[in-house]
C-alpha cells in the first residue's frame, strides 16, 4: 500500500489536505485513508527531526551526482577545447600585464585543472552527505531497537551517523555544499572575467557566440558578455548563501533548534544557480570563438627577454649574470629605438661573448613555449600531459 | 654551503641586510658572500611566484599536523571525559527546551562527533596544501626542463601541480583551510553556548575551573566564562578572514596578481587562533566542574511522556493511538494537578487497558535512557559504541 | 493615453506579450496599439540603464517607508510595556551571570533603544535612495536636454544623481538597505536570544503565546519558542544577502554590467523578510506573559555586595576602601554559611565602623534600583526619562 | 596631579606596572602613589564596561575626523584633475564594450562622486559615535547621581546614551564603521579595477608612476600595478573584518559578554588600511599619467550610431522609427565594408529623407559629447556643475 502511496505521487494524483503538517503527516493520512489504524505505526520511532534531516541528505546525494556530471561535462568540454587548439600561442598575462608567451591551450587548462579540484572536493562533500541520520529520533535515539544498519543499506547510505544528538542538529553538509559552491563559482567568476576581458575591442582575442551575448543593432559590433558577467555576479550570492548559514549556525545551543529550518532553501537557490551556471559555461566554452591571428599579433619581442637570459643560462652563465646581461640588451634596444630582436649579433656580443648565431631561435615564439617543458609548463609535451592527467582523474571520479 | 646558510638561521645569526628584498634575495646575497658568483645559480628557473606558494604550503603542511593533534587532544579529553562520566543523566534539550533524559556522555559525544568531522576534513585539506607548484616559474613553467618529480620526493610532498599558471595563482588551499577554520569555530561555538548556559544560576548543571573564568572579591558566587565567550567571540572573526579572502579571490584575472599578498596574514592569524581556541577548549573540558545533583534533579516525570506513549507501543498499539492516549494522561495528569507519574493504574486503565503494573518503570530515568539502545542514541551500550567508534576514528587518523 | 495604460494596470487587464523585452518595452508596444506610431517617442533619450534604477529607487521608498512603519510599531509597543510594567524587578545579567537587580522595563527598553538607531539609519537610508537618476541615459547623459529637476518635482525626489556613469551603476543604496537590515536583524536576534533564554524552565521568566510558540500534547509545559529561532535565525540569511552583494560589487568594472542584476532579488527577499520579522516581533512583544513572582525570587542578596560598597562610598569612604571592606563581608558571610544579608550589624562593624543601622536599606531590592537614578539607569525616575526620549525620538522621526 | 599623570603619558615617562590590569587600573595605581588613598576615589561610580566603551568611541571619534581629511583630499585631488583635463575624450564602456564618447573628467567625476556619499555616511557614523556612555556603570547605571550631561559638556559629547544596559553592550557604531569602510573599499576596488585595466598594454589609456607600480629590468614596458591590486584586494580584507563582527554579534545575550572584545583589533586594522588605502589612492591619482593620444584613437565611428538616431529625433523622427534608421545606416556600413561615417550623403537619404548635409557634424567626437548637456552628462557645462557641486559638498561637510 506504501506503493500506492508512491505511484499516487508518480502519477501526480496525490490529494494534499489542508491539515497534513508535512510531507510525512501527509502520506501516514493517506496510507491511513487506504490500510485504517495500522497506518499509525508509520511514524513509530521516527522524529521529524530525524526525518527532515534524511530527507535532506538524500536530496543532495542525488544533486551532487548531477552537479558533478554537470561539472564533469564542463571541464570534458574545456579539454577537448584544449586539445583541439594546442597550437595557438598568445600572450600570459601576470598582474594583467603581458609577461611571457603561452599557449592557449594551456590558459584553458589552468581553468580546468581549478575545476578538478571542485571535482574531487565535492565527491568528498557527498561522501559526507552520504550518512543516515535515520533512527535518531527528536534527540534521545531510536526507544525500539530499530536496525539502523539495515535501513542503511536498504537507502544505500554509505554510513549512519554516530550520535543522535549531533545527527538531528548537525548542518556540516550544508555548509560544506554551500562552501563548495562558493569556491568553485570563485573559480568560474576568474574564468568569466578572462573572457570577458579577452573579449573586448582592446584584447580582441575571443568573442562570444550569439547565444552567449546580447547585441544591439545600433552596435552590431558590442556583443556584451551577458553570460560571463552573470556568472561572475553569482559568485556572490552563492557566498551570500554560505555566510548567512554560517552565521546562523553560529552559537546556536546544541540539537535541533528552528533555526535550522533556513538550511533548505539555501541549498535549492544554490543548487539550482550552479546547476545553470555551469550549463552556461560550457555552452560559453564550446560556442567561443576565436581570434587566432589578433592572438598572434599581440605576441611581442619585448616578451622575450626572460628567454634571452636563459640562452645565456644554458651557455653557463650565472642566472643573475644572465638577467643583468638580457637587462642590458632590452636597455640597449630602448636607446637604439629598436625592437629587442633587432639588435645584431654584434650588438648583442659587445654585452656577451657567448651570445652567438642561435641566438635567432629565441625569437621564435614557438621555440619559446616550447622550452616550458617541464611538467605543467607550456611546452606542448606538458601540454598532452597535463590533458591526460585531467582525462584520468575525471575517469577515476566517475569510477 | 646551502647548509651554512642554514645552519646560521638556525643560529639566529643570519644578518638580514636592508636591500634584500625577501628571504629568497637575501639567502642568495648571503650564499654569494660565500661562494661568489656561483649562487647567482640559486634562483635559476625559479620565480618568486612559484616560491612564495611554495613557502606557504611548506608552512601550512606544518601548521594542519599541529592543529589536528591539538584537535585529536580536544577529543580525546572528550571521549575520556564521556567515558568516566557515563552514568550522570541530565535533561536533553530541543529548542532549549527540556526535552527527554539523556546521559551527560551523550552530550559530550554530540560535541566530540562533530568534532571528529573537523579533523577529517583537515586532512583532506591538508592532502590538498601536500602539492608542490615549485617549477612553476612565473606563468608558463620552467625552461630548464628541471625534474619536478625529483623535487617533489625531495621536499616530500604527495603530488606535484599540473598547471604553472594555475599552480601560482590559485589559491583554494588557504580558502579551504579559512573554512575548515570556520566550520570546527562554528562547532565550539556551540558547545560554548551550551556550556555557557549550563554554567548560569538557572541551569548550575557546571563550573568552570577558576583557570577558565574570571570571579569577583564582590560577587563570589558570579564566575564570568570569558574562556567561552572568547571561543564563541572567534567563530566571527575566523570567517571574517574566510569571507575575506573569498572576496578578494572573486573576479580576480587569472595568474598572479598582487591581491594574492593577503592570503598569508589570513593564514598565520586564524593558524594562532586556531591552536589557541583548541587548547583553551581542552582545558575547559578537562578541569570542568559538574554538578550531579543538580543534573538529575533537573529532570521530571513530564519529560517521560513519549517514553509512556512507547510503552504502549511495546504493547502492540500503532504509535499513533499511543501519542494519543499519553496525551490524554498527561491532561488527566494536568487536571489532577499531579505529576504524570502519579497517575494511579487505575486512573491509566481508564485511558487504556493496556497498562499494566508493569508502567512503573516508565518513571525510572536509567530506564527510560536504557531504551535508546538502537546505534547512536543515549542507552549506555550505545555510549560504549559511540567512545569506541570515535577512538577508532582517532587512531586511523593519526595512522 | 498613458493613463489608459494605467488604468489597465490597476484593472489587471494588461496583457503581457510574449516579445516584450521588459515592462518598459510592454508599455510602450501597449501605447503604440491605442496612439501609433508617436509611442515610439516614448523611450526618447532614456535607457535601460537609467530606467532599472529608477524604478528601483521607487520601489525601496516606498518599502523604507513601510517598514520605518513597522519599527515604529515595534517599538511603541516596547515602551507601552515598559511603561505598564515598571515596577517588575528582575536580574540584570552581564556574561549571563546574575549581576544586579534591574527594572524589567530597563530591559525592554535597552532593546528599544537599539531599535531606535536602527530607525534613525533607515531614514538615512531611505534619503539616499530618494534621489533621482533618470535623465543619465546608458552611460553619457540625455542628448535632449531633458529637464531633469522638473523630472525630479514631478516625481517627488529629493535631488538628482551627480553624474550619469556613476547613477546607472552605483548601488550603495541597495548595500546600505542590506545593511541596515542585517544590524536590525542582530538587534532582534540578540532580544530573540534573551527571551528565548528567558523561557527556559530554568529561567521561567516568560512565557510566549500560543500563537508564537509551538506546543506537544504529549508535553504540554514545552513551549518552543518557534517566532523566536526564526527571527534569530533570520539575522543569517539578511547578513548573506548583504555580503552576497559586496561581494558582486567588489572590483566590477565602473559604468552598468549585467553582475548589477543581482540586486533586485537581494532587495526584495530581504524587504519580505523584514517586514515579517517585524511583524513577528511585534507580536510575540504584546502577548507575552511575565512571570512576575519568579523574576523576583530570582533576587538574592548576593547580587547587593556592590550597594553595600556604595553604602559605604555615601559615608565618605574611598572607592577602593569600600569595594575591600564589602569583599570582607562577602567573604564573612560565605564564611558563616549565611546570606549576606544576614550578617548582623555588630559583624559589619568589625569591618567598617562606618556602617549603622541604616545598613538595612541597602537590602530592599526596590531602595536599591532607586539609586540608579543618574540618566540612563534603572530607577524609575530615569525609566521615565528614557520613555519619554523614546517617545520624543519616534515623533520627531514620523515628523 | 590627574594631570601630572597626564604629563607623565605625554612623555613618555608613565611607567607600567605587571600588576596594572588595563589602563584605567594603571592610572589610579599611579595617582595613589603620588597622592595617597584619596586616589581610590577614581573608579567611584565606573564600571571597565562603560570606561572601554567610552575609550573606543573616544578614539573612533578622532579617527573619523583623521580618515575624512584623507577622504576629502582624495576627492579634491580627483576634482583637480578632472578640471584640468576637461578637454580629453575617450571611450566610455558598459559591460567592457566601448560605448560611447564621454570625457576622461567625466570618468573621474563618476568615482569621485562615489566617494562623496562615503564621506556623507562617515559623518553619519561619528555622530553616531559621538555618544558618551560614561557614567552606565556596568549594567543598571550610576549609583551616586552622576551629571551625566556634564561629564558630556566635559568630554565633547553630542549627546548621552539613553540606556544604560545597551549603552555598555551595543557595537553599533563600531560595525556602522566597518561597513562604511568596507562600502568605500568596494568603490575604490572598482576604480582601481578600471585604472589596472585602463592601464594594460592593450588599452593604453593610463601608466602609473614609478612610485605606485614595480617594473622590471627586463621588462621595462611591463609596470605590475601593485599599488591598485592591493587596494582591490583590501576591499576583502576590511569586508572580512565587517562580516566577523556581524557574526559575532548575532545571537548574543544582551548586555556586555566577553565576545565584544573582538571589537577592538577589527577596528585598529580597518583604520589603518582605510589611512594608507587613502593615502595610496590619492598618491596614484595625482601622479598618473594619461596616454590622450591612445584615448582618442580608441574612438571610431560606429561609438556614434545612437547619436546618428538622435539626429534623426531631433528632426522629428519618433526615437523606435530613427532608431530603426540608424540601424539600417549600420547595417549598409557593415554590408560594404565602410566606417559609419563614410556613407554619403545620398546613400543616408535611401535610409530616411530628413538626413541633410549638416549629419556630417554627428562624427565629430567633441559635438557629440556636448550634445549631453543636460545635468550630469558628459558635456563641458555638466562636468563643470559636478566640479562646482562636488566642491560644495566638501565645503558643506567640512564646515
Amino acid at each position: 500500500m506504501a506503493s500506492e502511496v508512491a505511484e499516487e505521487w508518480a502519477q501526480g494524483t496525490f490529494k494534499l489536505n489542508p491539515n497534513d503538517e508535512d510531507i510525512h503527516t501527509a502520506n501516514e493520512r493517506r496510507l491511513k485513508e487506504l490500510i485504517g489504524e495500522t497506518a499509525g505505526k508509520l511514524h513509530t520511532g521516527r522524529s521529524r527531526n530525524d526525518q527532515v534531516v534524511t530527507d535532506l541528505r538524500l536530496w543532495m546525494r542525488q544533486t551532487c551526482s548531477t552537479l558533478s556530471n554537470l561539472l564533469w561535462e564542463l571541464i570534458r568540454t574545456m579539454v577537448d577545447r584544449a586539445e583541439a587548439e594546442c597550437d595557438v600561442l598568445f600572450p600570459g598575462y601576470t598582474h594583467l600585464q603581458r609577461a611571457q608567451p603561452i599557449r592557449w591551450s594551456h590558459w584553458i587548462l589552468s581553468h580546468a585543472v581549478a575545476l578538478t579540484r571542485d571535482s574531487e572536493r565535492l565527491l568528498e562533500v557527498r561522501k559526507r552527505i552520504d550518512v543516515l541520520p535515520l533512527g535518531s529520533g527528536a534527540i534521545a535515539g531510536n526507544p525500539l531497537g530499530v536496525d539502523r544498519e539495515l535501513l542503511r543499506a536498504e537507502l544505500s547510505f554509505r554510513a549512519i551517523t554516530l550520535n543522535s544528538m549531533d545527527a538531528t542538529s548537525e548542518r556540516d553538509f550544508v555548509a560544506e555544499f554551500l562552501f563548495w559552491a562558493s569556491l568553485c563559482m570563485t573559480h568560474l567568476s576568474r574564468m568569466a572575467e578572462d573572457l570577458i576581458l579577452y573579449g573586448t575591442k582592446e584584447f580582441s582575442f575571443v568573442q562570444l557566440s550569439d547565444a552567449y551575448s546580447t547585441g544591439s543593432s545600433l552596435m552590431p559590433q558590442k556583443k556584451n558578455p551577458d553570460s560571463l558577467e552573470l556568472i561572475r555576479s553569482k559568485a556572490g550570492r552563492v557566498f551570500g548563501r554560505c555566510a548567512g548559514l554560517l552565521m546562523t549556525l553560529k552559537g546556536l545551543p546544541s540539537t535541533y533548534n528552528k533555526d535550522l529550518q533556513e538550511d533548505k532553501e539555501a541549498v535549492f537557490e544554490v543548487s539550482d544557480t550552479m546547476s545553470a551556471v555551469l550549463q552556461v559555461a560550457t555552452g560559453v566554452i564550446s560556442t567561443l570563438q576565436i581570434h587566432r591571428e589578433n592572438m598572434g599579433q599581440a605576441l611581442s619581442p619585448d616578451m622575450l627577454a626572460t628567454d634571452l637570459a636563459y640562452y645565456l643560462v644554458r651557455k653557463g652563465m650565472p642566472f643573475r649574470q644572465a638577467h643583468e646581461a638580457s637587462g642590458k640588451a632590452v636597455f640597449m634596444a630602448e636607446t637604439k629605438g629598436v625592437a629587442l630582436n633587432q639588435l645584431s649579433l654584434q650588438e648583442l656580443q659587445t654585452i656577451s661573448p657567448l651570445f652567438l648565431s642561435d641566438v635567432n631561435r629565441v625569437w621564435d615564439y614557438r621555440h619559446s613555449v616550447e622550452q616550458y617543458g617541464a611538467l605543467g609548463g607550456t611546452a606542448r609535451s606538458s601540454i598532452d600531459w597535463q590533458i591526460c592527467q585531467v582525462r584520468a582523474l575525471l575517469r577515476a571520479q566517475q569510477a
